[in-house]
């Protein structure tokens, strides 16, 4: 089956290839009277484009989004808000071993085995970037919460992590890395730079906050806010774990240590800690929402890697073109975004069972 | 809002709370003409039992489940399962510390914010035993794949982790710890009985395997496989982080290193490695699906904490009763249940979308 | 497949067969805080209940409710509220015709080709006894929007129609009819008589009208309050048409004649006729919202009909036993409680896009 | 709330205004492998689209779609198919009428008091040029389900039906009217003439048949295959009532005349008789599907309506522009397209509970 519509009653679908015409996103349940034009989106795809420095591919896409329906007048109407991007950069390389062979770490092996065919050029749908998609409805479900600020940054590439003491938010948009330390920064263009040269590749992992997001959002017990996060985070192109809070830390800490005692606050508890994240029984605390997403490194390497044809046979495969030494760093967006998005469908949840009618 | 429903097409919805008088869950959607007994349910609620060892909360709960609905003669018939599991132990003991101060790390707080009101009573519905119903629907899910066999079992307590080398899958049912490696099991029977007498808690890691997934299940993108693992992993108690492969330790690889090389078998590709955990794309690459779990140490702990009352004055409290020191263990057979559900649900979708009219 | 699920946001979930242990209905989704008891709900199961009259089937089933849970100290808690009915007069009969031919107008023919298998025993799932779980969760429903009064009625059974004249809202439940007319409740008294007595058996149609109803619920285009209400009674057992307004008569009238010209009023417009029934564009305009049902004559008859058997040989089939000599009449109460479903789901939908966050 | 997206499985999404710069369909659920290109579809937005006779509105729109993604050399590959329709013909006219006062039968006023807020232009996403979408979605749901024929027909304008007896499907796309009774569309041709120099409408019963559906298909009970057709039938703009085989004539009915008796066949049970529509407890018995489907009146006339002004003043208001004076006539292949959207649902649906893993 096929499911790419994400969300409860705040909804997006996506649709579109790497090499197709174009990709988008219908937004459906996006409340009424919001002020809404293509200057509120496209600075976020701006963050996400790419071709803006070195470190990431080469591809040369505006991105320019374009709104085909659901605004009057600058405000949104209530009904479905249709986002186009065109695509113009599709370079007309030959793809002739990406279709005769399985790319390791691709997906092109799981398409074939499942749907018996695929679009080969540049992974079709399974190109990340149908994230560019993510990142313009995450540009509306921001403005759906705007009690809240998304932040995001990259927290280790390859293994090397920041230092938290130099953690300095104005950092992240001075660097090409979405790097809050300086420091790091500065290795990390070293560390990129050679994986770019050598043809390889490495991991990433990027850390995301939610501020202001009020005690009492959260759907438990199968749509709790923990569990969306999870869901959202994991569907992004090569994330490969998530943790809410300490994530794994936790489990190997005693419960005298885990706890988040409280004190009266002049407004609500005042937490002594957050390992939870800022989440308990799936339902926001109130406390700022954390957490972290492991991406790996990108699949396309130049060195030749065992696989077998679509007929069976043995042959090597190097990925050439056009790609990210660190898919991670461009995820920054795209954790941001897609946090947005289960934020702004769990506020009308919320809202629809403990509002007022 | 309130979402206690979860999959697309083989779905099921939970109800209950820990001291009400039963709980249960209807599966809907399971295909018709499948032998289903309460025979091939009750098993899989034995292991998760309380009371049966003193790792485990000693609250006696016989968790002796009822097929209410959906079968006749002993088969499925298409139409919606229901499962009762009455509680018989709701001891009446005095809740009036619980009712008037929020425990930290439990979901109180969090509930009262978001209903403002809860069912203070043994945690009400945000307790873990609402997992019995999950564990009886994933007995359900076993058998509509009966292909796939899916096995869990605990990699690490506090910190302490098995020893690969020495896994052996006869010993995960043979030592109260679900611990595949004997030494470990018996350090932990020191440690946990430890922190059971000292009233304190542990945290622990949970593995799953689950093989004879074909190629092809998942329904990507907002479906695939592994963002639907990671929501049903996430929407279990305690649950702080989910890995897929080699989650975190898939960040620091490089292209080379991470890369699961393909040759060619008799009967599809022969992959040379699994760091993908077996998914590629959100789906099946037919390899053993791979996923790691994260508990944070039970919450209920004898050392005060600081907290505050409803009321929002300073207090402490600490958690007596009967609570497990290591609510992981019994994870176990829980996340095998979510996992066989997911796996359950995909299939059915695999079926619609690939598969013949 | 399966789909028992009914609801967007406030939903409710089914299962039970008519001759097994048990039915109920899980609702879930409603919001917390409300007053609710099983005093609350036993009243509406009371006015289906069967064996009231000779004009109803002669099962005697007490129906008595209960709420396993989601409320705590007598109200809603904001999880799901699970409701039981025990069946307690599954007599013992014979059903060997039933279980080798199929009665003609039953869903028997249809399920044994769907499933390959099914339940025979008083139609299994397929009987209109599920439709007691539907009216416990409509008794719910009416507690979530209590601004609106759903009611019906029965306006004809075997063709024979109220005079709208005499109209007397005093009267429905004045009868075991649920006839506003007291002239046309005494001549269906005969009529329903000589059907009963004959074996036989009479059509219904069933008028609802909710009043109270706020401009604006309704969610368009796929989820439109027309929309639902129509699939809301489709689902009913027995039902072959529905309308909304002046439903197929507006068919036939002239654009100006089907205008519902609009005044000034002191709160809201004043509209001059409802030939709408209270919806535009699918959401609902302030008006009383209208709709009929038809309701087809029990397929249940004395009189030998043909069919095949299971082996597809000739027969021929007379259906013995307890039914209903009109299933329209005890319609009456199953079409409020879709109605009060559907509204409870799009008051609360409408306040998730159109309220305050 | 909004919801904009159908299906259960195969769903499909819709969006855009009549006056914005497109309007589009997302078709997600769709087979892999299916040969499909701009040219399945147009034939089918051409049977729909407007100014091709005297009889319909005169904007002129040539309809052309454009698919742009979920295929790959001239096949789908399963992944979603986005498919776009731009508008040509937003003629800039004066709306400052429509903008300032309510026009009486349409969405005007229900989505004023919905969303504080409305696209004016045309009725924006409450106008029935979104049914473009819809046959442009359903041209692809045809394909899903190659063995069924989807055929509708107009059976009565304004009150004056057809001769059944004089039923010729070939009639059907050889006048304006999809009449089958040549010499209903003669009579038929002079009262819509009339009507429309008069500025006057007329309302329309559209009939449609489903054959080639096989016994089976229908998923109860709350996504019943009846259930599901009146919900997409009473979706469409205009749509008053629904009816199921005999549909309110049944209620007049004995449960003898009412019995659709069965005979033994070569290939299944023969039904002696038809009164189900082809539906028997929310399950296809693979006898024809037939529904009927009521079209009020077009609400935009030249006759003055009394109206009130956003700001609640007493106006008239007559509906100059473009309209179709029976806007049942093009319901036709809106009708068809729906029927043929819910069919290929439900066999993916079948195939997913009762097809073989």
């Amino acid at each position: 089956m096929s499911f790419n519509t994400f969300g409860r009653v705040f909804r997006f679908t996506t649709w579109g290839e790497s090499h197709g015409p174009a990709l988008g996103a219908v937004v459906d349940g996006c409340p009424p009277g919001i002020a809404l034009t293509e200057a509120d989106i496209q600075p976020w795809l701006d963050r996400r484009r790419p071709g803006t420095s070195r470190f990431t591919t080469q591809r040369r896409e505006p991105d320019a989004v374009r709104i085909l329906s659901g605004t009057f007048e600058g405000r949104t109407t209530g009904t479905p808000i249709s986002l186009m991007i065109e695509n113009t950069d599709q370079r007309s390389k030959d793809y002739s071993d990406v279709a005769l062979a399985y790319r390791p770490g691709h997906a092109d092996y799981a398409y074939d085995a499942k749907y018996g065919f695929r679009d080969y050029r540049g992974g079709g749908r399974s190109s990340a970037r149908e994230t560019a998609a993510r990142v313009a409805a995450g540009a509306v479900a921001r403005l759906v919460v705007p009690q809240v600020r998304v932040r995001a940054w990259v927290e280790a590439i390859g293994g090397d992590a920041i230092d938290p003491a130099a953690f300095d938010d104005a950092q992240i948009d001075a660097n090409p890395f979405f790097c809050p330390d300086a420091a790091a920064a500065a290795r990390w263009e070293e560390t990129v730079d050679a994986a770019r040269l050598a043809g390889s590749s490495l991991g990433a992992v990027i850390a995301c906050e939610a501020t202001g997001v009020p005690a009492g959002w959260g759907a438990p017990l199968y749509a709790k806010l923990d569990s969306e996060l999870a869901a959202a985070a994991m569907s992004i192109n090569a994330v490969k774990g998530v943790e809410i809070g300490d994530g794994f830390a936790a489990a190997a800490l005693s419960g005298e240590r885990n706890a988040d005692a409280m004190r009266p606050g002049n407004d609500g508890p005042v937490f002594l800690a957050n390992h939870a994240g800022g989440i308990a029984g799936g339902i926001a605390t109130g406390q700022p929402i954390r957490l972290r997403v492991a991406f790996k490194p990108t699949s396309s390497i130049l060195t030749p890697v065992d696989t077998i044809t679509r007929e069976g046979a043995a042959t090597q495969i190097m990925t050439k073109g056009r790609h990210d030494p660190c898919v991670g760093i461009r995820g920054v967006p795209v954790v941001e975004a897609m946090v947005a998005l289960v934020l702004a469908d769990q506020a009308l949840l919320h809202r629809a069972q403990c509002g007022l009618i």
